[in-house]
């Protein structure tokens, strides 16, 4: 029997949660792929759009602990698509930022296999298109640092003052649970008590929801959903238009 | 005659230039506008989106100046929708960075008009999804930075050393045609001469082109077609799959 030829792997950005929030590219591709190997934040609305006759596994972390391995996550796509599949490779968000997109390139390349990447909405612009801000208003910021909470634990408070001036905005991506380490960092990276911090909890799903506070009350904030971004400067004082409707003012019916 | 409701008003980004990479939602709302206000821009193939019926203005920069002033855009977007029209406000790449929809949402607040933002996907991921490149390797890179040229000009080389360490990946938006400037802040705050650079033009059109280079060596890159990236450092030298096919190796047909 002839050797088969290797299918090109799609790696695709799902977006913040909405289907809607798809790109129309991703949206035809889900509804062709044979396999689609998905990280635990992507929805089961979704998954939805995937075809029924395809095969759909989760390779995300469970409780913040990867129950598969990166490198049998990289064999499996490779795997698969040397026996002639169409896999998809989904993670919410964009999949080139703060995930393991670099290395899965790395294993592809490696074994010769085509790919391309579709990207998705970070998780950024759906909260800031749900708080209604501007991430980079020009009478409030001129810059925009994406961070995320691990990664900045990792660095002294010096190298953290790198980065961060106060007409940044910070945006912090998978911030934990205990703010406290976040909120040091801040400060020790010289941004003031009061500065405005918006958490935005499932942005574009039902649960979304959003809490305005400052950066010494954040620690108090309530447990939202994950996932959840955390927005730092002076753009998050601007109001939403529908701060009624979804500020939170309650305890969050599952813990983060 | 009982006064017109006013309509609700969307502001949409465009993505970086594919019709496919408009989210499902966006696509949706193009086909049912009574009018399209969209900045320069934005691609013909996306107007192509937009109902044959209604009514598309464009409001952008021409050579680089205002033909029409910021209030004559919110002017107009609101009367529209004061009229009981359905207005889109179509921005490229997504709505919430490096544009003015800080001041188009604050007419629509003023004017009492509701409205809602479709996040779309912003250059620096159109341009890392054709470049492959993972914006936050961890192996290369701990965060992220979104920049502006014309903003980052305006700052102290103080006040960009802020900003900037060697650990970022920088994401410069609107290079303009002459890097020197550019070049001159990157080193003066404190990055190597060696540091990878890799230029992304039209990302996702069909006039897509890449030119890897370093920082030293930038201002003597080819003028590329706007819009154009720059993504500098580590992860700027991971290589594309199709380098060879895309990198750039001549005159662009097009002065930037």
């Amino acid at each position: 029997m002839a050797k088969l030829m290797p299918k090109k792997v799609y790696i695709i950005g799902a977006g913040p949660g909405d289907p809607e929030l798809l790109t129309v590219k991703a949206q035809r591709i889900l509804r062709t792929a044979d396999v689609v190997f998905h990280d635990e934040l992507v929805s089961p609305e979704i998954l939805g759009v995937v075809r029924p006759s395809a095969e759909i596994q989760n390779v995300g972390k469970r409780c913040g602990q990867k129950v598969i391995s990166q490198e049998e996550i990289n064999f499996r796509v490779v795997s698969q698509a040397c026996e002639g599949r169409t896999v998809v490779r989904l993670k919410g968000g964009d999949p080139l930022i703060f995930g393991r997109a670099g290395e899965e390139m790395d294993a592809l390349r490696r074994a010769g296999i085509d790919f391309e990447i579709v990207p998705g909405i970070t998780a950024a612009f759906g909260a800031a298109a749900l708080a209604q801000i501007s991430l980079t208003d020009r009478r409030l910021a001129s810059k925009v640092v994406f961070l995320s909470n691990h990664r900045c634990a990792e660095k002294t408070a010096a190298q953290t003052k790198e980065t961060i001036s106060k007409d940044s905005t910070v945006v912090m991506y998978m911030p934990g649970k205990d703010y406290g380490g976040l909120v040091e960092r801040m400060l020790s990276a010289g941004l003031d008590a009061d500065t405005p911090c918006l958490l935005v909890s499932c942005a574009s799903t039902r649960q979304e929801r959003i809490h305005q506070t400052t950066l010494e009350n954040l620690s108090c904030s309530p447990h939202l959903s994950a996932p959840v971004i955390v927005v730092i400067g002076g753009v998050a004082a601007k109001p939403s238009q529908h701060e009624e409707e979804l500020v939170f003012s309650g305890v969050a019916p599952q813990a983060e």
